[in-house]
């Protein structure tokens, strides 16, 4: 079979390029270096961001594809390139979060760090315009973004990730405050997550010193940020290929 | 049994004082003729508007008492007065919204006046200082502002009350656009609808013409405020005693 080659560019997001290939089941995902924050206000690179988000995605989607999680991811391609199954993303974000931290904190006046228990899971639409405004179930439904049942599955299946995705970071020195995930339909029409996970997408803090090791230190101009995304990078994928 | 009297002011709010009385199972409402508006940026006197939302709220429970809905009214006690029995509010405001706007429509960028099918009841956290922001049934939990069976409680009486209201006001040629109930916990730990239904916390729409009867003619300087509340008032209270 033909290596797979890039072939239109279908959609180019904040982070990624997706590119068509000559199977229309199979999309090519670039990952870029660009860096955005505050819905694209604030704008900058770190470099070798998108090769080091492309080997932490590939890694954990082959850790959550082998503990029962459906997703999109195919294969690597190359240092900042991934075969995927091509999806329509659902536009409901799903937020995850174990810790209050960033616009939750802010939004309900409590303190960033404070445990939630039980967990929240909140869905946000997914529009750069309004600013990926929360929503409830019954919005998400009446407006037409989701139904009822691909809702039930996305909960279903982001609590999954959660559980699956807090031991395994918790090992490397990692603690999982929150984290955003996208969802797909196939041409099958089945769902799988879609999108990435990774230091863009997740709050990382170390389990040691509590200090971040994700987006927030370019968002609060912590420094380090290049520094942080390759600790990540080596916890993740140099343990898992060791 | 002696006339209800006022004793300590225990609350005041944008709209309404609340008093002790020398019973402790029970309050006086006292409905006030300020009116603010966006989080109390923008304030004014809205003329005989605290006569008008007491009778307007003292028909209205008087109605939903005799359908089945359990209130906090037990009678009105003068022009701009109730007697309502004590209770400790939830800090989960209910938005039942049958058609988009106002905040829900800038929100998702939809137009006003779009119906919601089904509709949509939406919680917000009750905080001035927070600018009273939406929260999903998971973070109401987590944060302890509600237990998920208080929530349930929420959904079943707010879906029945917008049943009861939506044939009730049409009747009187008023279309509900959405509105807000706040419900409160009383001594023997039973929820009951509190706070008030009136113009001040409903959108209603002329069913003939259009045209909004309610606080938005303030909020967004319509012209006509009072004649809007007093024309309000004639359907709902005269309509009932006549």
């Amino acid at each position: 079979m033909a290596k797979s080659q890039k072939l239109a560019l279908r959609y180019e997001g904040k982070a990624k390029k997706i590119f068509e290939t000559d199977d229309q089941a199979r999309y090519i995902v670039e990952f870029k270096d660009d860096a955005t924050a505050f819905n694209a206000q604030k704008r900058g690179i770190i470099v070798r961001k998108g090769e080091i988000n492309n080997a932490i995605t590939a890694t954990l989607y082959e850790y959550l594809e082998c503990n029962g999680i459906k997703t999109h991811y195919v294969k690597k391609l190359g240092i900042t390139e991934q075969l995927v199954q091509a999806v329509k993303i659902i536009p409901v974000e799903v937020i995850v979060r174990n810790r209050a931290a960033g616009s939750f904190a802010s939004r309900y006046g409590i303190e960033e760090g404070d445990e939630l228990n039980p967990m929240v899971i909140e869905w946000c639409l997914k529009s750069d315009a309004l600013g990926d405004p929360p929503m409830n179930d019954a919005t998400a439904v009446a407006l037409g973004f989701a139904t009822p049942e691909q809702l039930e599955i996305l909960l279903d299946q982001s609590s999954k990730v959660n559980d699956l995705l807090q031991p395994y970071l918790h090992d490397r020195g990692l603690e999982l405050i929150d984290f955003k995930l996208e969802f797909g339909v196939d041409l099958a029409g089945e769902i799988l997550l879609a999108d990435e996970i990774s230091p863009d997408t997740c709050r990382l803090w170390d389990v040691s010193t509590g200090g971040s090791l994700d987006k927030d230190r370019f968002r609060r101009n912590l420094g380090g940020v290049e520094e942080a995304y390759l600790d990540v990078f080596h916890r993740i994928v140099r343990n898992t290929h060791a």
